[in-house]
């Protein structure tokens, strides 16, 4: 391997990284990722009616909250957080005090690797995130800073130090991300393909990013996570993590930051109905044929060097590009503006330029 | 699977592939491929001393040049054509009159599956050439074509016809392809992770394209497959490939087409000698520093529209600034032109635009 993963991350991070986990169900699914997750600090963001009680099973340390927590503690701006949709995730991240976040849907349980092994996806996912990103020349033996793996011959030299990786996007296993027209056309497609893979996705290129086994380092993208507004009142679902991945992509290309995309792989335990999720995204169809073109058009200013600037810039494009494509994208211009100012207030020195320096590639 | 890679390609395509050789030794290592390969026809390059017998094994179907072959059939435009240098296999690429070609080293065995399984990796090679490449947007679930696989949730509908497929770049087990520093600095690396992988390189991404282990399809990208001028009274070697490869991916993503990279694999046998490779090397080592941000930043005007004009366009871009690198840039060039003029010479209608509409992405 490249120098730069030299890591033994063993329970590495445990004060440094909060698990955040939307749900609505009690959260037995997590007895399977004990052995993994209990270290760890648990954000758990209840969707849906709030007199529900969630049970965590014992001997977790977490914090939960439900709507009425997050009315409370951002009052008029809780109008930025969905409800009744997993996009009320991005509230963890705005709450929590550490730099990195694990996301995770509560249907995604332990996969293995193809010796029979449980793969710990937590740890692949620090790994990613400590090891640096390669996004300005493809290396075609993937990731070089792991085990075994270097740059190929031809590999410019002044690459080779990489940027800090600021995303780590895991797969699954199981039942794939696809979308309502694709599971109604292939009901019974399982995904068994386990690709041995890490790689950085270049820059320059969008991805479909994925919510359901996502990692990030909160320090340095945290305020471009938002997952939009989805679900109860608005007319689109299902395109929270999209959006998300959309901004934090061109963000991360314009500050120079990595996306990783590949293991590790969870198990997704069961398909959603394709009916549903057929209603939630229908328009979220039609709108991407545009969406994609105009992130992939989006130039940001050279003064913009912190994520929020970025953010608040990208708004003022949504508002001015997109409103046309309909009315929905004022309104989601201007939530973006407010998640920036409940970001700002419940993180005071989150204001401060990304701290590039201290996501060392040695 | 995507519709479109419904191709059964058992010994498909053996009237419209050639499997190009360059070679200074008798040709055993073709016993191991002779399973694959013996129903293809092959163009074997010799290089070096053309008064030496290369003794190709009893049943396949070959034609063979050496240098006094090369001389004769392009006279004074020979002097494109490098001489003691696996550069020269591109020689075979301009002779062939077949749509498709194959290339691969003379040190490069028949590599096994993780079931254990022969890899025909001939066939993985049709396989990706004849089905389409999506280089606008990143499937996380890498070529949505194959089986078992799809576009995932948030990929456009637009965009998943695909494009057609000009390069397959297959990888190596065993001995990775490393530059000498790299190979000083770790000797006993060996690649031995299979990635079950095939992806599309994304548009306006450069990669380090290898020949060990390459199919193109001729009739799209043919003439901007030349090898440079390398070896005998050049100052450069082991850049040939990589060259190729610049130049190819600038002109596919002008022309919209698409390059592949990941399975197959080879086995590669041998590590070449890393004092001579580092002599070879060096100065590509420092250019290419200057090279890879020029060919990042070329562009192509509109009225390029076959690869002959696009390849003549940048031979002019690279005469203009790089003969400030070195001279050595300024007779790259002229060669740049020598070897369009030689193609067209040999190929009377293959100066006509590539026939983008013939590779069929349905």
């Amino acid at each position: 391997m490249a120098q730069p993963s030299t890591v033994s991350p063993a329970t590495l991070l445990k004060d440094e990284l909060d698990i955040v986990i939307p749900t609505i169900r009690n959260l037995d699914f997590l007895e399977m990722w004990r052995p993994f997750f209990q270290p760890y600090h648990l954000i758990i963001v209840q969707d849906g009616d709030p007199s529900k009680t969630i049970k965590v099973p014992p001997g977790f340390d977490y914090e939960l909250y439900n709507r009425n927590d997050i009315n409370r503690i951002l009052g008029p701006k809780s109008s930025c957080i969905s409800f009744k949709d997993s996009a009320c995730r991005c509230f963890g991240y705005m709450v929590s005090k550490k730099k990195y976040i694990y996301t995770i849907d509560d249907d995604c349980f332990v996969a293995k690797d193809p010796t029979g092994k449980d793969i710990n996806a937590l740890e692949q996912h620090i790994k990613n995130l400590l090891s640096p990103s390669t996004p300005f020349f493809f290396n075609t033996l993937y990731d070089p800073y792991r085990d075994g793996a270097d740059f190929v011959r031809g590999y410019p030299f002044s690459l080779r130090e990489g940027v800090p990786t600021a995303v780590s996007h895991g797969l699954w296993l199981n039942i794939p991300d696809y979308d309502a027209p694709t599971q109604l056309v292939k009901p019974l497609e399982r995904n068994s393909r386990y690709v041995d893979a890490i790689m950085t996705i270049p820059k320059g290129t969008l991805f479909p990013m994925c919510g359901m086994n996502l990692a990030f380092n909160r320090e340095l993208i945290g305020p471009a996570m938002y997952f939009g507004l989805m679900g109860d009142g608005q007319p689109i679902g299902r395109y929270d993590d999209m959006w998300a991945g959309w901004c934090t992509k061109v963000i991360c290309d314009h500050l120079g930051l990595g996306v990783k995309t590949g293991l590790p792989y969870i198990w997704h335990s069961k398909a959603s109905n394709p009916f549903v999720n057929l209603k939630k995204e229908y328009k979220g169809i039609y709108w991407q044929e545009e969406l994609i073109p105009f992130f992939q058009s989006v130039t940001l200013p050279k003064d913009c060097t912190t994520v929020q600037q970025c953010y608040i810039e990208i708004s003022k494009q949504v508002k001015a590009k997109l409103s046309k494509v309909d009315d929905y994208f004022n309104k989601l211009a201007d939530a973006m503006v407010t998640w920036i100012e409940a970001w700002d207030e419940l993180n005071p020195s989150g204001a401060k330029p990304a701290e590039l320096s201290k996501v060392a590639s040695k």
